[in-house]
């Protein structure tokens, strides 16, 4: 139950937007739900991203521990990025507003 | 079950980040899903907001069909804004986030 007071002064909302505020960032996020993903494949389904904005996101998300960063010594190197256990805790907000979302498409 | 697949060309989660993209948005939906608030109330409630940022963001939503504006013939008049039905789809959301922003805070 949401209420105002429970608000105060460290809102859990307003955490929870600091952290997935801006479009990229949940896509990011619900890109690397179903599975692990290359840095390529991350750019390549997020269509508009430029490389620069898209390191900058992974760097965040990496910073509150959302998700992880692999290396691989191949050549070249390929790096995978995944959702942590924490950042499998967004599921249910990317679920929710898929489930928002589409009401809206739907009555557009 | 969310997958890349049917994400495309209308992704429901890009609409819904889309909308409530942007702390302030997501703070103020939060607000008022307890109950309808005055514009004062809003703003007194989401403290560093200015008037000029709080007008566009109920702007954008009330245009989204999501907040319905109620103006009264009072002297000063007096603004009620509060969710429509289609804004209440949004509350899932919201909790979602609460839940998640909960353990971010915990952890942190």
């Amino acid at each position: 139950m949401i209420t105002q007071e429970n608000c105060n002064p460290d809102c859990p909302v307003a955490r929870a937007s600091d952290v997935l505020s801006g479009k990229w960032t949940t896509l990011i996020i619900r890109d690397l739900l179903t599975e692990k993903k290359r840095f390529s494949e991350l750019a390549r389904s997020l269509g508009g991203i430029s490389p620069r904005v898209l390191s900058e996101r992974l760097s965040m998300l990496q910073g509150e521990g959302l998700i992880s960063k692999k290396i691989y010594a191949t050549v070249p190197p390929m790096t995978e990025y995944q959702l942590t256990p924490k950042g499998q805790g967004i599921r249910p907000v990317i679920e929710a507003m898929a489930e928002f979302g589409s009401g809206l498409l739907v009555r557009r």
